[in-house]
């Protein structure tokens, strides 16, 4: 049975989870609270893939208070020896009397098993406690697991009449100080940036995500590439982070080599149309372990997602602002005969950036 | 010398003027609280012309106590015999000890006489506490004073792609009940609601606030209407509130006579042109003590005041929709060769109304 007071501890063990927002890849964010009486005897934040589980380190603080303790979990705890041992495991070696999980792990590696293997062991398990909470928290390693596919946050800045640049191209900067910021984060987050090549041809990007401290982690950099355009002394190649080109069939030879040779794997792909397959390469993403993806989108790449219903989320970053007549539009659909075939979205969120404004949308539930 | 202490009386007094916020056209909204020591003895708020001001209120609440009080007035008190008598006379026959104003009342019949007339009678007047709140609650009594304009409130319901209405006009309706409801309160805040005849003829909307309680006063309906072409049955002539047709030169006496007849008042204008003068109109409007207008512009109308730098605050809804490919742009302006060209606005609050978004934008100070 759950009560309020699980509820408190597990906003707890969410807390320490989202310590991890921006390190576990490919691993899920996931937090976890020993609680012994009304103390918290243990506190565990998983943070890098191949080093410690949450459940592990909050056992390792508690020592012998563990037993006896309530757990709290914000993920089913792992069944299988993967890069370490067996959470499951060490909650029954440390004698644990309950454990409280948020939600099941859907990795099939898990799924269930780790709560079975607990409650095999006489240890009585809750589950749903802050499932809601826990699953906003890994939307990409959720989907990765759930549906094959990595999550997809959109990212644009647009103007208030709805354009990502003037007509003659010029865009920096439509934002502030404070949202531009804001996109690093949301950079560090992700395993990896998506652009199009004609972004890296207009405004040859460094794809890092720039904060104050280096990162231990950076995302992976992808460029949907066709014909591989991309110029060799591009700057991503000079930033932190690996750079996967997703190019067509027809790619000559030597561009492959001398791309390879400037530091880029070559991810070869199916076109659908003239354009890169989107499905097959979000299907490859996820094969190679790639949970959240950024995509700093122009409006060719950002219309093509969109008319496809593989953005799942999007940010806007609007500036108060006027690009006029002539300015690029942020997508390009349409056009629409009646307002009910208009697409529409639902709001998640949003945050006055100093003067610009950070909203965050959802696709309409139908 | 003003304390902590009057700022907070102050802001009590604030809002009891915001309590006329919809009502007291043409004049400004006024609160007034009488303070006996630490009490609050006498509260007023001007609710509408011709009836007693603020002062007048408060002072008849604290009836004997007034004597030796200190009042907290939002606007400095009238020196003229108006619908009503002087306040300050009143405050002075009251024997009040010490009057604080938020400020001096910009209106040529005060000016500055009724602090003077206080001081002569020997009463200590502090000017200036919470004088940025006040000028917030009277934007337009104040610009039409100081300025001999109305003050300009652009209104739009916007997509994210910044249109107005599909191709094919359609835009009914673009954001949700909760941003509609909002409309009808700034509407019945304003002196007037403004609208080109092209919105007459496509919309045919009635113009007058609706609310739950029917309003005592109803904003005057202004059509530019250069040619005179508003229908005699259009919906505006039906609903409540007084309507003004602005025209251009020529217009013929029938289709003046048939307008007049239905109930319109006719207000004749000089071109700027082929379009009414905008500035003209304006003074117009100031010298029929119109305080605040709010213009539900099309794209027409909206580019036109922002052209002419006419628009003093710009309330977007935006609601989280696409409208694609050939939709109506919410301003035709530029194109801009520059992006330091493009006309950047300031924001000056925002809420989220159930899916829609509601910004509060000024033009940016340079």
């Amino acid at each position: 049975m759950l009560t309020e007071r699980d509820a408190s501890f597990m906003g707890a063990a969410l807390d320490l989870a989202r310590q991890g927002l921006y390190s576990t890849h490919p691993n899920p964010r996931v937090g976890a609270l020993v609680v012994q009486g009304e103390n918290i005897v243990g506190r565990g934040a998983h943070l890098f893939a191949g080093e410690a589980h949450a459940e592990v380190i909050a056992l390792a603080e508690a020592g012998a208070t563990a037993r006896g303790a309530t757990v709290y979990v914000t993920l089913e705890p792992c069944s299988h020896q993967g890069r370490t041992g067996p959470c499951a495991d060490a909650l029954i070696d440390a004698g644990v009397a309950r454990v409280v999980v948020a939600m099941q792990d859907p990795n099939p590696l898990v799924a269930g098993q780790g709560i079975a293997r607990l409650r095999a062991a006489g240890i009585p398990v809750d589950l749903g406690c802050g499932e809601a909470e826990s699953r906003a928290l890994n939307p990409g390693f959720l989907q990765r697991m759930e549906k094959g596919r990595p999550w997809i946050r959109l990212k644009q800045a647009i103007s208030l009449d709805g354009a990502v640049a003037l007509g003659n191209g010029q865009s920096q900067w439509l934002t502030g100080t404070l949202a531009r910021a804001d996109v690093q984060k949301e950079r560090a987050r992700v395993s990896a940036i998506m652009v199009g090549v004609g972004t890296v041809l207009a405004d040859n990007p460094r794809l890092a995500p720039r904060l104050e401290v280096p990162l231990r982690r950076y995302p992976v950099k992808v460029v949907l590439d066709t014909q591989l355009r991309t110029p060799a002394d591009a700057a991503l190649f000079a930033s932190p982070g690996t750079v996967w080109l997703a190019h067509g069939p027809e790619v000559s030879a030597v561009k492959r080599r001398t791309l390879q040779k400037a530091g880029a794997e070559l991810l070869a792909l199916p076109l659908d149309g003239v354009r890169l397959d989107l499905r097959a390469l979000l299907q490859l993403l996820a094969g190679k372990q790639i949970n959240e993806v950024l995509v700093e989108a122009g409006p060719t790449l950002a219309s093509a997602l969109l008319r496809a219903d593989l953005v799942d989320e999007w940010l806007v970053y609007v500036a108060p602002m006027l690009l006029g007549q002539g300015a690029r539009a942020v997508v390009q659909l349409g056009p629409f005969a009646r307002l009910a075939e208009a697409p529409r979205w639902q709001s998640r969120g949003f945050e006055l950036l100093d003067n610009d404004l950070k909203w965050t949308l959802r696709p309409q539930e139908n």
